[in-house]
């Protein structure tokens, strides 16, 4: 136990300071605490590590910019399983956004953290995006992929990934595709029928064909729940000709 | 342990030959054989699941080229220590270049797995490379992220990532520094002294300045070794410029 204490907790004042709100922050205690630093270094600072290499986050940021991207990308991929190619690639773009991660850096105050030789009036908004990447680098580093899963499902993906807002807030996807197929002069048909089986409940089916092609199925306890998980269906199919 | 077995083991012929075949390709056994048989299937087959989602590798191909990309950028931030973030990001996109991933599906004979309803004449060389990525995908699903790194090292990074050659093959830093610095009208100073200090070998130090600024310190048991050192370093910090 007193080697494990010898490691994790820093000498000096500073760091034991760092080390302290990182531990807040982060739900875990930070072992390589220079990781850290490092990821709040800015390139103004101009350090040097003992073999001429400069000290600053933009390595770590391009390590961390990396890692959430694919924390994002399995999130997405297990949450909307509906939910096309292009449809992750999109909705990931939109939550790992220069705007979205300077929003995230900000709100986590990490500036606070900062050594820089600029105003920090001067450094513009990006660097908080920056940092925040950086700090994940960090934490990869310093405990592995899935700390940085667990850290970013609960400061990016818990309060900020609403995945309805992020789709522009679609109320109805039946009334949607009907208004598509309208414009675009597409014949479109919803076949839905009661479909319970040996179930104790009632239950429907629908069958959407687009010009006399079946796109997609639904089935559910209400005729409109059923129609609108097709048409949502329907939506992600053809979500680049929709848009 | 018959437990463990009957979920692993797949039961009908087709499946015990895909599992073999994928235990000597994985270098591990595979556990949720649905996934890897989903990264095997082309659109073209047009099979849906139970809930009406169409199965095929499309989504596990985004899944996979993100993971490929993080295990990749961590492994060139630990790999190349001197390496800028625009140096990292440029390797990455070679090592994780379309071309470089067919080649991979292609040494790997992955083609032999697939099912289409295309000639395989007809289907692209691209196809290598998705069902590459879609495999990385679904061995992610099925092991984790530790599972995907260690195939990814095994697999792409061993056999095929080599460095030097992707950076084109430099052979002397120094001579290349020199070179830059002439033709862009550059004054540079090799500083090269004897630096044992207290140590039982002979060691060199050298420090490189270009316009009277400082730009890298370089250090090893040879003037020239030293020199190298300290060179790539000036490379790595003038590499869009030099190239």
């Amino acid at each position: 136990m007193s080697f494990i204490r010898k490691i994790v907790k820093p000498h000096n004042e500073e760091d034991k300071q760092l080390y302290n709100e990182l531990k807040t922050l982060l739900s875990f205690s930070p072992r390589k605490i220079h990781k850290y630093k490092k990821a709040f270094t800015h390139r103004s600072v101009q350090m040097l590590d003992e073999k001429g290499m400069p000290i600053n986050y933009e390595r770590l940021e391009f390590l961390g910019d990396s890692i959430l991207g694919s924390v994002i990308a399995a999130y997405l991929y297990k949450k909307v399983p509906e939910g096309t190619e292009g449809y992750l690639t999109q909705m990931r773009s939109k939550i790992v956004s220069r705007e979205h991660l300077n929003e995230l850096g900000k709100d986590l105050d990490l500036i606070r953290f900062v050594k820089s030789n600029i105003d920090q009036a001067n450094v513009g908004d990006n660097i908080h995006g920056n940092i925040f990447e950086a700090l994940i680098g960090a934490i990869y580093l310093d405990r592995g992929y899935n700390y940085c899963q667990k850290f970013i499902y609960e400061k990016v993906v818990m309060p900020y990934v609403d995945i309805a807002k992020l789709e522009g807030k679609i109320t109805s996807y039946k009334g949607l595709i009907i208004e598509w197929c309208q414009k675009s002069k597409k014949k479109y048909s919803f076949d839905t029928y009661e479909d319970t089986g040996n179930e104790p409940i009632k239950h429907f089916s629908v069958k959407i064909s687009i010009d006399g092609e079946q796109i997609a199925k639904g089935r559910a306890t209400s005729k409109k729940k059923a129609e609108e998980q097709a048409s949502k269906r329907v939506y992600f199919a053809f979500q680049n000709q929709i848009n």
